[in-house]
């Protein structure tokens, strides 16, 4: 049996990070013998420069025909300026929709040895553990009317439109109750049905799928709310589910209460368990090419994807057991560095996981 | 010269809250002759028990006459299973958008007194002064069309539709132009103008309007890393400028940063300088009948109006500085209770700032 993985270092950072989560995966596929296969392509401001195009139909055929992807990042000031059907963000949100990546689950857990990068007090956030799920190909990302239009009086008018449909809903809720089940069985649907129509059938569905998973105690919470929650009082949560457009806002808040945003990862799945993974920081520019970026989000993901595409739940324990390992060897990239750690390059990061494997 | 204030008590800790500010009005009338005259209406569930509408006209010619209005809260477990239209929060929606009242300010300042109530490290917090300008009328809170309908292979699908139009985008651009000129001269407008084409519509007319501001620094953040640079860095922002939805997330977020959300007023204003004013925080029907909710963001929304919609600024000031004084004597109701304070009663909080006048 061969599984074949796509690595998509994409923009910035990318390249640099996803070059030592490939050796880490490289060898845990030789200890464990899980028979991978690796390919790579372009995608984002990479493969813009190279055709024009975000994603090219040859990456989109690579990644059809690949058990796993394992993205780096993508965009970055160069491209910032092109019209929006060009930019690079435009190949991540096509890789999404086009693989019907729907279910992204974003794990938002803090490190006891980097509990002190944290902006909150320790006893707020000490041993945060929250799961967020965000529904990642439909709501206001995708919907259609959308653009830009000029009104009968000249005056010039935006507009997005945010929709869901019962099944969309359905299914994403199911990802959303099976998750709380294998961990602390409280779920937490996250809308602003008080004001939105398309979140009050979000509700509805929720509590619909409710009498399915009777183990599972779900509550609602207004998005701003959440929002607020988050800040007060992290450890109510256990898992959140909600839509796109607050799923995107909430996980990155909720990721950046472990202030190490640098070692957060993700994976984005369909209905066939094939799945993208990637951290949950972005191609960070600013550090590009400095060998400085911390690549264990990524090396995570790369357990992440073991775990829910290959089924390979030793090699994925591994993986998070050797990233624990350096961490309590006090090695630190720049991003989460402290006082008495020892600072490493994002090449002797991944060499020291290697060592720990 | 007389000036009309509706005060509009609501639901849940509504009336406990608003009678205090009203005896607070009421004593910086007589002191600073500022000719005030008083009515009372009912809004929200209040409203929806007596007439069945959450805004009845009544209220609403009353709003449109007065000169400024003092909300306490709406809503309420007791009218959640309403249909939407006949919800407390559509009497808060209705007054907004009949008086046009589209900027939408929050401020989110860290009383000194009440540093160690945030849930965040002194040194992210501490002087923390930021104003959160939100559009008030427009966005996906008011777009059509919206609504649940069935498709035709039967499944139902919800929809908003989320538009703004470029003279909506001027005009709270201006706003919060003009806020950050007379504060830090530092503007950051949020948007997703990586994904959602309203919003690079938005970002468009901010730009343009900067040459408008040329003493005015802007930047642009997407919303996602909004959410995580203000539990980071909070500091970081003087003024944020943005939509409904967005403004609706972000500020609960920053004035959660302060720990003390019973601190918080709010000034939702016209381009006539007509507004509304209350607290940040909700109808707290948890707690409400009780005598224990913080009146002191109610009276401090009282100051706001003062300021934004009578041009009384020394009135403002003197109860400002009386509430900074109740703090100084280490009077707390249950919400900021610290060790070492003083627990005090809604009333005698109220009783304490009118001493302190
Ligand atoms: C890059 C951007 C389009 C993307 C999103 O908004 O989904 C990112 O913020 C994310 O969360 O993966
Ligand atoms: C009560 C609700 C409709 C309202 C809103 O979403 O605007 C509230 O959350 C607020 O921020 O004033």
């Amino acid at each position: 049996m061969s599984r074949n993985i796509l690595l998509l270092p994409g923009d910035g950072i990318g390249p640099e990070i996803v070059a030592e989560a490939e050796k880490v995966l490289a060898s845990v596929n030789e200890k464990f013998s899980l028979g991978l296969s690796f390919d790579t392509a372009l995608v984002g401001g990479a493969a813009l420069d190279d055709s024009d195009s975000p994603l090219p139909d040859l990456t989109l055929d690579k990644a059809r025909n690949a058990d796993a992807i394992l993205l780096g990042a993508v965009g970055g000031p160069k491209w910032d300026s092109l019209p929006m059907a060009k930019r690079p963000e435009k190949g991540l949100l096509g890789l999404r929709s086009n693989l019907e990546l729907f279910a992204n689950l974003r794990p938002a857990i803090l490190y006891p040895q980097l509990a002190s990068a944290s902006s909150l007090k320790p006893e707020v956030v000490s041993g945060l553990d929250i799961m967020i799920v965000r529904e990642l190909t439909g709501g206001i990302y995708f919907g259609q009317p959308r653009g830009v239009r000029e009104l009968e009086n000249g005056d010039r008018q935006g507009y997005n439109t945010y929709a869901y449909t019962e099944s969309e809903i359905r299914r994403i809720g199911r990802v959303a109750f099976e998750a709380a089940q294998q961990r602390g069985k409280k779920l937490c649907s996250v809308d602003k049905a008080n004001v939105l129509e398309v979140t009050v059938l979000w509700r509805e569905i929720m509590e619909d799928l409710k009498r399915e998973y009777p183990d599972v105690e779900l509550s609602h919470m207004y998005v701003d709310n959440a929002a607020m929650q988050l800040v007060r009082a992290p450890k109510q949560f256990d898992v959140i589910v909600t839509g796109n457009m607050f799923g995107d806002i909430l996980s990155d808040e909720a990721a950046m209460l472990t202030g190490s945003i640098g070692m957060l990862p993700s994976a984005s799945l369909n209905s066939q368990k094939q799945g993208m993974y990637e951290p949950c920081h972005g191609s960070a520019p600013d550090i590009a090419g400095q060998g400085v970026a911390n690549p264990l989000a990524t090396i995570l993901s790369a357990a992440m994807m073991l775990r829910y595409s290959l089924g390979e739940e030793s090699a994925a324990e591994a993986i998070e057991a050797a990233v624990s390992k350096v961490l309590d060897q006090g090695l630190r990239t720049a991003d989460i560095m402290s006082e008495g750690a020892t600072r490493v390059s994002t090449r002797e990061m991944g060499e020291a996981v290697l060592a720990a494997l």
